[in-house]
């Protein structure tokens, strides 16, 4: 495989580079080279302005003269393409700005102090999702997000792009929740279909929101580790909510009493 | 085409009923024949015990025999067919339960009765997003629904599927929300990235949720017929929350206040 840090400017979009792309779309593939794909305008520019480190730049002639100025500080490798070959080496059906394939930052355990809020998420599987989440997360100032083992992947192009650019803002770990929140020893909320109604609760502590599985829910073993079930409450006939629609609903309720 | 509402039971899944079920995966089709596809378990048995008219029915031999006590008041047209079959008919990547040819029903406008609350889409092109946020009106109790004409089409697959059988409790029809609105005389309460911060606000009355575009927001002229601005309060860096998101946030902000 080519070098593409080699400081030395890439002209042309070659066959290998093309193909090295593609192999980024598979988890294999991402874990193996520890790279991963940032696609479209607004995440592009998200995640070229954060830490992340860059390896390649893709971007249409539009796109590199409408963001001149924003792409100053970038030093990096790129390559003039056209929209075509953008579809063609992406995930996305339609882009006519640019692609970025991007350094898998680390993902180190990390504390939670008193007056920090983080989410859970034990085996959210949809990419769509995961990256709402982590969307939710960033409006609301959650900084911290850990995931079970096996939750959906983040460096997926589909929660990368449901992210907005979010992903460049939140901090992340996956680990066996039991542990980490033995570790943690901060208080641990979950949402469940029969627990206190939400919009009935009138006090809550910085700690924990732990969010379950699309059709199974918090497993058994988890919810021993709950401090507090939350229910949001229902008023029509619906058997349940989107887990991010749930996530952002008793996040909501959390900021609006946290921050009261 | 075939009648499938002779009354005569069919046997085998032909070659033209085959034909005439993926035309229905195009609105075109849809329209012209004023039917709608129905797939998977959940939203199958929704559709059989609703209102809805079902032109046919094919299931799984193991869907038949699970849901053997449900499917006892259905008199209409079926066929037992192979899961590959039904992946192959419908839209779903993978189903092994049902999928049914439904009527559609008539879009005629209706009234806003003073206690009521409707959610009115502005150009909600997304069509994961609206059967979201119909799934989340469901939960809420909002029976009502208006849409502009430019909105995403409710009896596409995609809208039907996300609503996990929520349609089949919501009435709605397409207008110029400008008119439903001057017809209906109550408060509209749009959502904006500055208005009233929501987590201040006390009082509100029942009328209707106004809901933008996905990239352009509530358009201008919509904007004149905003009573009051509501913004969900941002506590860090993403630029917006997906539109089925901030609905369920607001709603859920109306449900709380008007059932204090």
């Amino acid at each position: 495989m080519e070098n593409f840090n080699s400081g030395e400017s890439i002209r042309m979009l070659s066959k290998n580079t093309v193909k090295f792309i593609k192999s980024l779309h598979q988890k294999k593939y991402r874990n193996q080279e520890g790279l991963f794909l940032v696609e479209g305008e607004k995440s592009v520019l998200e995640v070229l302005s954060s830490s992340f480190q860059i390896h390649l730049l893709l971007g249409t002639a539009d796109f590199f003269i409408t963001h001149q100025a924003a792409l100053k500080a970038y030093k990096g490798e790129y390559i003039e393409v056209t929209q075509n070959q953008l579809e063609q080496v992406g995930t996305f059906r339609s882009n006519k700005d640019a692609l970025v394939m991007a350094q898998m930052g680390s993902e180190e355990p990390f504390g939670l102090d008193q007056n920090e809020l983080a989410i859970a998420l034990d085996d959210v599987k949809d990419p769509g999702n995961l990256g709402t989440i982590i969307r939710i997360a960033d409006w609301y100032g959650i900084r911290k997000l850990v995931l079970s083992p096996q939750s959906a992947e983040i460096y997926n192009p589909k929660v990368i792009q449901a992210t907005m650019g979010s992903f460049t803002r939140i901090r992340w770990f996956y680990e066996e929740l039991e542990s980490v929140f033995s570790r943690w020893n901060r208080p641990v909320y979950g949402a469940f279909l029969e627990g206190e109604n939400l919009h009935e609760v009138t006090s809550l502590k910085p700690g924990v929101i732990l969010m379950g599985n699309e059709s199974k829910g918090i497993s058994p073993e988890l919810e021993r580790c709950v401090d507090r079930k939350l229910t949001i409450p229902a008023f029509g006939q619906a058997e349940s909510l989107n887990v991010a629609i749930a996530t952002a609903i008793i996040t909501d309720t959390f900021k609006r009493i946290l921050s009261a």
